[in-house]
C-alpha cells in the first residue's frame, strides 16, 4: 500500500478527521510519508497547522522558508526532528541512497494541504496574475496547465 | 508616498505590530494597497491570519484558491469586501481602467506574508525540489533565481 | 445610502456574520462610518472584540476609557489609526469642519454592539439601579426613558 | 473588613492575579460582593470576562442588558446563579429586607471592571460626546462630573 | 440537601452546562462542596479546567501534585483561596472540627471529573496494567475492584 | 539508547519544548517509546494535551477511562493509531509476543505527566486522603510509600 515506483516519487497516508472521525476536536492528525529513492515531497503549505516531522527511515532533508525568505533546512537521520511553522512554505527531499520514511504529525484535526504546482497551475488563477506572481512567459504559464489541469 | 509608477504595479502600506506596537495583543493589523492600472498583488500567504479585502477605489479581482485547487474569485467595486480563509493563497488585481485602492485587515497583530516568487527563487530552495515542485527545468529555475535573488 | 442629513449624525454600515456569511469562522468584520459634521458615533462597547479604526476622510477624535477611568483620545487625520481594546467604552467624534468617513475593523465575526443610550435607557433596568449608576434623579431617568424607549 | 455602613452601598473584595500572583495563566478570578440593605453594585461592564453569580445569602436581583437592549433579571435566592455573557452591560441589587453576599467569578485571571458612573463622568470624554450619548444637557453633564470626578 | 452524614463523607452540587445550559460557551461552571468532620474529596483530576476553591465555612486543607510529584498543600480558613492548574491530581481535606463549605469553579463549562477510586479500579483496566501503575498485586486489585465494581 | 531490560519494562524518549526549543510556540511534542515483552507504560495523565498514539513495530493494547468510569481499549498492530482525549487516566500495554515501538505525539509544546505511582505515593499525599481515595489500608499505603518515595 505504501509502494513507491521510482525516483522523485513519494506516497503520503493521511489520518485526519475526515477520514479518522475520532480526531474530531482533539487537535492532532498525523500522516505517514514513504519515499523512492530521490523522492521528493514538493513545496507546500498548511494553512491550518504546524507540523513537526520525525525520520523513520532514511536520509532527508527537510527545510522550510520564512517570511524574510530564508531557508531553514536540515539533514535529518533515523530517529531526527524538525519542526515547520504553520503557514510557511516547506519541503521533503530523499537525499540518500535508500527509500525512507518519515512520520508527520500536525496541530489541528485538519491541517490542510495546498500543493504549490496543482494550486497554482491546476486552478484557474489568470495568466496575468501567475506571469506577475513568477515572472513566467506565458508560453510556459500554458505548458504548466497542461501538466496540473484536472482531469475531467 | 503611495505612488504607483506604471502598469503592473502596487505599493502597500502596513500597520502591523512591528510599526505599530499599539496593536500589541490586539488581534488586528491593516494595510493599505494602492493599484496602478493592471496592477497585481502577486500570489501569496499569509501564515497566521484570515484577511478581508475592502474595495475603496476602482474595481479589483480577488480570488484564492482552496485546498481542492479550485479558485473563487470575485469582480469586486468600489465598497465590496471578500475574506480569504487563512493561510491560503490568493492575490488581488486591478482589471479596471483606473487606479485602485483597497483595504486589508488580518485578524493577527502579525499576519505574515510569503509572496511566491521571492519565496521561491529567492531563497535557497534546492533546485531539484523546485523542479519537482513546479515541474519547471533547471534552465527556468536558474533565470528565475536570476530575477528573485536577493541584491546583497 | 450613506447620507448623513445634518448635524451629529452617522451613519453605519456593517458587514458581520449575520449580514455577510462568508465571514463565519474568520474572525473579522468591518463597518463604514460617515459623519456628518459635529456627528458622534456616542459612547458604546463590543462586547467581543478589539476595533481597529482607520479614517479614510476628515478629522475624527477617537476615545477609549481605560479600566481605571483614563481617556486615550486621538485626532485622526486622513489615514491614521487608533485602535480600541475589547470591552472598553469608546466614541468617534467628527471635530473637523467636513463630513468624515472611518472603517472600523473588528477581530470577531460578530462584535456586538452597546450604545449606553438605548441599552441603559431604552431597556428595563430598574430605576434605583439607574439612580445609583449613573447619579441621575428619578425624573430625569424618567425624560431618558422617553427618549430611548423602544417604538412598539 | 467586609462592612456596609449603610443603605445603597456595597464592598467588593476581588482576587485577581494583581493582588492574588498564583491565578497567572489560569483564567480565574473571583470576587466576594457583600450588600446592605438596598445596596447596588451599578451598572458596570468586566471587558475580558464572562461572570457567574452565586449568592451565599440574601435575595438578590440581578440583570444585564444584550445586545438588543434587552434585560434579562432575575431576583436569586441563596443557592442560586446566574450568568453574564462576557462585555455587557450588568447589575447586582439587594432586593430583599436583609444584607446580602454573592460570590462571583471571571473566566479570566484579570476581567477588568468599568463601572459607568466613574468611566463616563471620572474620565475626560468630551462633553458634546457624552451629551450625544445619554440626551443629557451640559448642565445635567458638569453636575455629574463634579460627583465622580477623581480628587486629586 | 447538602446533607453530609458522618465521618469522612462529602456531598458536591455541580452545575455545569449539562445541568445549567445558560452556561454554553460561558466557559464557566461551579459546585458546592459540603463536607462532614474528617471528610474528604478524595483525589481526582478534572481533564479540561484549572479550579478555584473557596472555603466558605469550616477548615479545609487542599493540595495538589505537580508534574514533577511535589505536594503543594494549604490549609484555608472561611474566605482562603487556592488555584489548581489544569489536568493535576488533586483532593480536599475538612481537616478542621466542624462541618466546612467550599465553593469551587471551573474555568470551563465542562469540566470533567476522574476520581481515582472508581476510574482505576471501577473501570475495565486490565489487572497486569493496574499492578504495573500501582505495585499492588492481584489480590489487593481484585479486593479494590469489588469495592469500585458499578452495580448493575 | 533505548534498551528494554527485561519484562514489564519501557523506555520512552521525549522531545518537549525544554529539550528541543524549537518547538516554542508550535502547539506540538513527540515521544518514541520502546516496549519490551509485556511491557507496560503504567496508567497516567497528560494534563495540558491530547495525545495520538501511533504503534510502529509489535502489538499494543491502548486504552483510556472517560469520566464515567468507562474504559475505551483498542489493540493496535504496526500502523494503528488510537487517539487519547486530554487530560484522561490511560495506559499503553505490550500484548505481543515480540518487543514494540510507538510514537506519541501531543497538541502542546509541553504536554506534562502524571505517572499515578510516582504522583500518588511518591508525593506528600496525607495518609487519610490516600485511604479515602484508594480504599487502601495504612499499611498498605506505607508499603507503596516504600516503593515510589524518591531516593534522596
Amino acid at each position: 500500500m505504501n509502494n513507491t515506483q521510482g525516483p522523485n516519487t513519494f506516497n503520503a497516508t493521511l489520518a485526519s478527521v475526515s477520514t479518522f472521525p475520532g480526531l474530531n476536536t482533539m487537535g492532532l492528525s498525523i500522516a505517514r510519508v514513504d519515499f523512492g529513492v530521490g523522492g521528493v515531497v514538493p513545496t507546500h503549505v498548511h494553512p491550518r497547522a504546524s507540523e513537526l516531522v520525525y525520520v523513520a527511515e532514511g536520509t532527508i532533508s527537510a527545510g522550510f522558508v520564512d517570511t524574510n525568505n530564508v531557508l531553514f533546512a536540515r539533514t535529518l537521520q533515523r530517529g531526527d526532528l524538525i519542526i515547520i511553522p504553520r503557514g510557511l512554505l516547506h519541503y521533503l527531499y530523499n537525499v540518500g541512497s535508500e527509500p525512507a520514511i518519515a512520520f508527520v504529525v500536525y496541530n489541528s484535526q485538519e491541517a490542510g494541504l495546498q500543493l504549490l504546482g496543482p494550486s497554482l497551475f491546476g486552478s484557474e488563477i489568470p495568466t496575468p496574475v501567475l506571469a506577475s506572481s513568477l515572472s513566467l512567459n506565458e508560453s510556459t504559464i500554458a505548458a504548466l496547465r497542461g501538466i496540473y489541469a484536472p482531469s475531467s
